[in-house]
């Protein structure tokens, strides 16, 4: 048996009791709707109500600050009281409102979890008001955890995309890459969306010789990360390279390179400016997957 | 770092070429669909067309068979040679046609795998005709990659589905539970669809709560499986329970059961009827996890 990873990756960790037998119950759902202990988060063009600063909190509303028409998803209960979410239109300015992707590692790291499943939960309800197979419209079911469609009556279920990010290295040395869509600079750990037909290693294998060239052997699980822009599940694999000659794709990747410990030390968790080169910050998978490399030392 | 698992599940393997970069290119597409040398694999109802026995073989038809007006999907190529799939409609008697469940196991295993591929590929632009955010028409684009809005543009990639299948043990002892939906006296691991929001390890937690009140700690990953039935990726887990009273929620599980080595040895493997009970076959992933228990020893 293998010891299990005890780390803990940003928007991991909500505590609510999603209730799941509950929730498929609909009295019991519009009793909570209008119980006076329930809270509303209520996000505006997916942007997140927050407040105070170090550390923010969420703003959680009454059932009078939902606009009229909304759609009700059940996020779970804290201590037996029912928390939704509601997805709303933008406030000019935005005032009060800030994208998760910006302010996750300044709220509670349980506030970030609930609010990235909110996030997650909404984005799908959105763009799934349409049936994929007949195109009739969707309803909303189980305080949103499926929705049925109204002439053909296919069931949908919220859409997770599983993404495999990996660490590749050979011996002493990692692979890093800078993306041809990110900023000059910036190197982090290969990544793609698995694809129908694959396994997880197998996934990782495919996206590492598509981007760089390099072929991949090994391939260990290490954590995984709920990612919700919109909702990835960011599976992070360690990737043991049989091959060295690296060259970027040109296409997804503008540059992939060898690094060892010692570039890679002094470089993880600075601030983009403080090198040539900057990497990801510890809310990213990628941070935990380098810094476990790194702690494993040569 | 840990070892990595070294299983090959059913439908893992496929031996084909993705040709990531080229299936974008209009063109070449167009070119290969035209080659003498490509072939087709045509699914009639999602059924495989198969012939021989003991293995049995896929068919893999000309560009003459497949039907007008189809969509082209690309699997890869095999010796640059492509390789396509068609979704077609059933014919009577379904004649030479077979579901892959059935005869996936009398299939040589890259056999297995490519056609489990193609059906969830195929599967899966058959169910997305429609954008589930506008309604409107979608057509195909790079080569069954992605399909794409006619009324608002947006772009659609193929849906996985996660699920989290875990063996549940306790010492000595593992949990295997009988589905309410399943034939009587099948005991396999439990299992349940990964949710927005959460980790891997999250998901095992709360689905082994849900369905038995058993409290997992500790989860370790074991190896994975593409599972094209729609298209799922079954995510296996070996969790250790921190407690030992199991009830069946009586929704999904009718039992829930401690079982020891020494009472699952002689059963695993075996078929339907030769015991009271029965349990999944090599070709599932359950079947891989329960024998990784059982080889680990008391």
């Amino acid at each position: 048996m293998l010891p299990p990873m005890t780390v803990q990756n940003m928007f991991a960790g909500d505590p609510l009791d999603r209730a799941a037998a509950l929730r498929r119950d609909d009295d019991w759902v519009r009793a909570q709707m209008a119980a006076p202990t329930t809270r509303f988060l209520i996000l505006r063009d997916m942007l997140i109500p927050v407040t105070g600063e170090n550390p923010l909190s969420l703003v959680w509303g009454t059932r009078d600050d939902v606009p009229e028409a909304s759609e009700f998803v059940l996020l779970g209960l804290e201590e037996g009281e029912a928390r939704f979410a509601v997805a709303a239109d933008a406030t000019p300015g935005h005032e009060g409102y800030a994208d998760l992707r910006m302010i996750a590692s300044q709220l509670p790291a349980d506030a970030a979890a609930t609010a990235s499943y909110a996030r997650a939960l909404l984005s799908w309800h959105v763009n799934a008001q349409f049936c994929p197979r007949c195109g009739g419209p969707t309803v909303l079911r189980a305080a949103g955890g499926s929705r049925r469609c109204q002439q053909c009556e296919a069931s949908h279920h919220p859409r997770i995309e599983p993404v495999v990010i990996m660490l590749v290295t050979n011996g002493t040395r990692c692979l890093l890459g800078s993306r041809t869509a990110g900023p000059e600079g910036r190197y982090s750990t290969l990544a793609g969306f698995l694809e129908p037909g694959e396994t997880i290693e197998e996934a990782v294998r495919r996206e590492v010789w598509e981007e760089s060239g390099v072929v991949v052997g090994d391939v260990r699980y290490h954590s995984s990360q709920p990612w919700p822009f919109p909702s990835n599940l960011m599976i992070g694999c360690m990737a043991e390279a049989l091959t060295t000659d690296a060259e970027a794709d040109g296409d997804e990747l503008a540059d992939a390179r060898w690094f060892t410990r010692a570039e890679v030390r002094p470089i993880l968790g600075q601030p983009q400016g403080a090198f040539p080169i900057f990497l990801p910050p510890p809310t990213a998978i990628a941070h935990q997957l380098i810094k476990t490399w790194l702690d494993a030392g040569d």
